[in-house]
């Protein structure tokens, strides 16, 4: 460095996330790293560090990336635990459907809320997640199906990340299910999505990515391919729900059109992990909506490994089939209920995670030049963060060199 | 009252625990609750709430009775992630043992702690629990295996109610696992258990209840039929790891004892559902054990149901099979893997719990003459406790009518 860095976390242990060979966490005890300008300007061995105008000792603590939840539906109105409890004391699927419950209850709540009662219901669950380290969040729109509701969704994701500690990442689902008025008319409001609800939104600057829900209950494959022709036209990146339930060929579908994910995958097909390796697609693995909806059928983990697909992990946030705002359960979950190693589900929680926000040139690991979003963790070694169930042993968190407590209490607008 | 109340919590809704009819929540919305000495001194409509000396509007807020977690390990030294983790890897149990993994490594690290090294780990673990509501805490003994260790283990678990606003009740469990020195002798070691240890712990006033583990890895059931007589001549009530990984009669064993609690019960048969119902023993259900260890067979929860026993849920918290630290999460589990109903589940942190501890003369629901522990949370309605997780909607936790926030950070001694 030229001139001296900013801020120096000094008698820190580092899991770089950069895979080595020897070493799956890139491990680096004893050591240091410097921050200048918000980004990570130097690490290394403590013994050599740089002069920087501050420092903060970390007193042994381990530091990893900054924790990223990369498939998040967390912005709502409502919950859905009544019609959870309905269930448990024996409604049907039918009963609940007939008194109004499903998705389009939260549709409904989510449409009659304004931006700010949205952030109102949305930031303590933001909080919940920030408090274990996550400094990079996906929010995606699609409990609002009409353009108006759509852009309060999208800004009010867009205001988290003025109201809170962290960075947003904002994603279109405005096929994530067929709205009422369009009953029996799924292609016609493929049509005004494409044609219309898209390209405002996207003009609007609210869309980062565009998403969909391809599926038999959800839209079809021909569908989703329009759906993303639309979203390449603007230049938008596509990623997609595929595979949750049965397979249609979702996989393949978004690596065909170079998505940068493909999530849930618990029907993904041999052809489907090819399509995704070959395409550089990651893996989104969301384990809360498997054990929430006690789902049977695990994704493919070892042959995706075999593949050397890149796989995430992320909390699926969301009130209907996985109320879950802890990116540290899922990833528990994830080793516990499909044996991912701890090592593959802190990847999944930092660097392949950034990989399927296509933000990985700027965060997800420890390297030089790479914005410095960081978490200070009390652990005796970075497994414990998987291994825990409802501990959260962060100690702080850093947003763009900027040191925080994990806990924040959204205050008022 | 014939004077005033200390504090009236007011603008409450109540879920009081106790049973109706018509509620299974015991709900009383726009409710009020005074405190006097420390003890529910009234409860019922706000507009009939009697003078105080101090008023605490709780916003609207559900509050229930301070939960209860009625079974952990909590007290102990160091984990076991690197061997799950190991695991997960790929190495066998057998591999694992070869190199000292298993209960024995916790032993050894437990043995070796001190009583400020054993709360210095400790602490934090229990400081989750008390972030999410929990004012009364059981804790065992059982990675001592001798007295000094086993004493001191007793007496970190003691120094945790003097340390952090919970109350502690205290469980013996020597026999957890035979130690190395009585290999081969697990005679002797029940031997010197029922005529050395438990005594001279009983005479220190540091042993509440006698757990034992009544397994094919664990005790027989003649080896814990003495354990047990020999507690109940020292006037202590018992409890049993029962039924975890096969039918060891431990169920009925421990109900012929007059037992608090039959403990896991995934093997429990029909026999043992009998004695339980009979004896007013209680049912203390782990689903995080079952979860983490990937078991398949549920305790038969609705023949429970069916026979009256009444259910508790605990964390088990301990290294080896439950590294868990969310009463909310155990509450979760219990609904999501095995059906209990959130109303079940809550009754099963609360009352049940209490039960389970004998102490439900003195918590476990809101009702006048009890203890002020009582728990505000800020949420809809008192399902969506077990429905979220890690969620932590706690608002305030009062221990003895002192309220106090949710999150502690336990200090020095
Ligand atoms: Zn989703
Ligand atoms: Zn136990």
């Amino acid at each position: 460095m030229s001139e001296a860095a900013d801020l120096l976390f000094t008698n820190v242990k580092l899991a770089t996330m950069v895979a080595t060979a020897a070493d799956g966490y890139g491990a680096l005890e004893d050591a240091a790293l410097a921050v200048k300008d918000g980004r990570i300007a130097w690490l290394g061995a403590r013994r050599d560090a740089p002069a920087a105008a501050a420092t903060h000792d970390c007193g042994g603590a381990w530091m990893t990336p900054g924790l990223v939840d990369c498939h998040t539906h967390i912005v709502h109105a409502g919950n859905r635990s009544n019609e959870w409890e309905a269930r448990l004391n024996g409604a049907s699927y039918e009963d609940i459907a007939r008194q109004g419950g499903g998705i389009m209850s939260t549709v409904r709540a989510t449409r009659e809320a304004d931006v700010d009662a949205l952030l109102a219901q949305s930031l303590p669950r933001v909080a919940a997640l920030l408090a274990e380290g996550v400094t990079t969040l996906e929010i995606k729109s699609g409990y609002g199906l009409e353009f108006a509701a759509e852009e309060r969704m999208l800004r009010a994701a867009r205001q988290v990340a003025q109201r809170l500690p962290v960075r947003v990442a904002t994603t279109f689902l405005g096929a994530h299910a067929l709205p009422p008025e369009f009953a029996g008319r799924a292609d016609d409001y493929v049509d005004a999505l494409c044609a219309d609800m898209l390209p405002r939104l996207a003009a609007l600057g609210l869309v980062d990515a565009v998403d969909a829900f391809c599926e038999r209950i959800g839209f079809t494959n021909a569908q989703t391919e329009r759906v993303f022709a639309a979203a390449r036209a603007l230049g938008l990146p596509v990623k997609l729900h595929a595979e949750q339930l049965s397979d249609q060929g979702g996989a393949e579908l978004v690596a065909r059109h170079g998505g940068l994910s493909a999530d849930h995958l618990e029907y993904l097909t041999p052809a489907g992990i090819d399509a995704m390796a070959r395409a550089g697609t990651v893996a989104v693995l969301l384990p809360g909506a498997y054990y929430f909806l006690r789902e049977t059928t695990p994704p493919p983990i070892a042959a995706l490994r075999e593949a050397g697909v890149p796989m995430a992990v992320a909390t699926d946030c969301n009130p209907g089939t996985s109320p879950m705002t802890s990116l540290l359960l899922a990833m528990n979950m994830a080793c516990t209920l499909w044996r991912l190693t701890p090592q593959e589900a802190l990847l999944g929680a930092t660097s392949h995670a950034a990989r399927a926000l296509g933000l990985h040139a700027e965060i997800g690991t420890l390297e030089a030049g790479k914005r410095a979003d960081l978490a200070l963790w009390d652990i005796a070694r970075p497994a414990d963060l998987a291994y825990a169930m409802g501990f959260n042993p962060c100690r702080a968190v850093v947003n763009g060199g900027i040191v925080r407590p994990p806990h924040i209490t959204p205050g008022a607008a």
